[in-house]
């Protein structure tokens, strides 16, 4: 499968998810226990590996799988570091209000091209760091609050604390990304049977979150497993299907092509999710929307268009588009 | 001179006329007549081009200069197209708000990068065509209506005869730019004889201004020439020279640059702006300033700096200072 078909059906199904999250709510609040939603995607994920892995073990030559403790013990890393994130997300949301911090989650794409360079060693041009740059920036002028909105100057006049931990909440998310796509491309072990290892890991780490819950709720609704279908509708099973399905193919991503790729296939979800959300929920569009969006779209095209195709240069290797395959893996311009 | 150091203190002399000019109005208003402004501007301007066309002719080999009718008769147009885009302007404010109008300026920065396409035939590569759209968004970004700010869902809601009146006036300012760059490269005549042909129908046609304005106003102030310098102030008399001089340096940018570096120049200038008045005013800087200046700066890099430096790719072309100056007068990319 190409690498751009699989982006472009994570941006749908990335984009439906936050519109399902929506429909999902009945009067504007969850019926049902959002942290299962997680934990029985994980389950999804497990399941749909293991049966593939399984089809996979039928044919010859067999997949590859490395069991050996050493490799295996790099799986949870993923899913501790996720734990810090969140802890450091919840800190940082001590000294700054949500639209802040959701501004400033847009760093996460720069934090990813420079962790990108230092951790894979990969390199990007001049015009690509821009475009990676334009990409932030776009996504967060279209987040920027429309005249009429509350709550103004709030941006601005957090403490110091509060930005530090946003960049430290970008460093940490980045990370995940980066050291999640090391793990797949370390080896060339079959991608099931990575993911088998990542979402065992995953599931028990969700597991124990659902746990923690318990425990500080003092067990007042009964333990987890024993409400855990509560208020579930065909829209609930819907959101943990899809949550399971974009899981699927950010693995596939990662073993195939790259965090930018994912990257860019997100930020577009963020902005279809805007436009849909317009004629969903009768929003207004915004002028900033509408930047956001032209700017994101040249970014997508700084990046992954061929050089000669920007600098109207003459062709002088191959073809175009192979060019844009070869192009996201190792972007060295060849001429 | 180089053009780029022209192309700066256009820039801080650009922005000085806002700052200048608000500085000029006492409690908010202006005292003096503002029409005056310009006509003297046009007499500076006038004035000092003759000074060094005198200065020219004194040395040998003595100035270039086109005498015949059928050249010196195309020396009116840019102000004749002044002319109509102020009536133009004026009609669309009848149907937009001028905040609208503002937004909607913008588009010159495209419609002058087609009309050099078109009228002047330069070829801008792809990448410099999507600079240019990027400076467009990158200025209409930094103002965007901040939360808190009256008057909201005016940008979406105009009759279409506002929008294309819109573009018509985008139009034909990029227009009046085009056709000067078209005038004073036509042919190698000294620039001062240009600048003077030029600016006498501007003295011209500014006088005829503030006749019409007499004629309306049915003469109760007497005639404009009595009460020209009515109300003004050192500061007054600043924003006089500091306009007249901005006039010289287009000129000279068109003769030995082009309308793009001028585009730029202005459009830094507004930020510049921006920046200085958030100072001087104690405005509180915004989000999308902010944004507004990142994508404006990208912009100019990608529209001026030299292929290889974007790519990274080895330099095979002599200096890269030197590729910066060629470029800015055909950008075909040498390779």
């Amino acid at each position: 499968m190409q690498w751009y078909l699989v982006a472009a059906l994570l941006t749908v199904l990335t984009s439906s998810q936050g519109i399902l999250t929506t429909l999902s709510q009945s009067n504007g609040e969850y019926k049902y226990d959002y942290a299962t939603v997680p934990f029985l995607a994980e389950v999804f994920k497990l399941a749909v590996s293991s049966l593939l892995l399984w089809k996979e073990c039928q044919k010859s030559p067999p997949p590859k799988m490395t069991t050996e403790w050493k490799t295996v013990a790099l799986f949870p890393i993923p899913s501790i570091i996720y734990l810090i994130h969140n802890n450091v997300q919840f800190a940082t949301l001590t000294y700054v209000d949500t639209s802040t911090y959701q501004i400033m989650g847009n760093l996460k794409i720069v934090t990813t091209g420079i962790l990108f360079r230092l951790f894979l060693g990969r390199r990007l041009s001049n015009l690509q760091w821009m475009a990676i740059v334009m990409l932030a920036v776009g996504t967060t002028t279209s987040q920027v609050r429309g005249c009429g909105e509350a709550s103004c100057d709030s941006l601005f006049s957090a403490p110091i604390q509060g930005y530090m931990l946003g960049i430290l909440s970008a460093c940490l998310s980045a990370l995940a990304g980066i050291y999640t796509e090391f793990l797949m491309k370390k080896n060339n072990d079959s991608l099931y049977w990575q993911n088998i290892q990542l979402y065992t890991f995953g599931t028990i780490f969700n597991m124990a979150r659902l746990l923690m819950d318990d425990f500080r709720g003092g067990f007042e609704n009964g333990p987890w497993w024993q409400r855990i279908f509560n208020g579930y509708t065909i829209t609930t099973w819907l959101v943990v299907l899809n949550l399971g399905s974009t899981g699927l193919l950010v693995s596939w991503l990662m073993k195939h092509a790259d965090n930018i790729v994912k990257v860019y296939s997100t930020s577009m979800a963020m902005l279809l999710t805007m436009i849909i959300s317009l004629f969903l929920f009768n929003f207004k569009p915004t002028l900033q929307l509408f930047l956001g969006i032209i700017i994101c779209m040249m970014s997508l095209h700084m990046y992954f268009a061929p050089p000669n195709m920007l600098l109207d240069m003459p062709v002088t290797v191959k073809s175009d588009e192979e060019k844009l395959i070869e192009v996201s893996v190792d972007r060295r311009p060849h001429s």
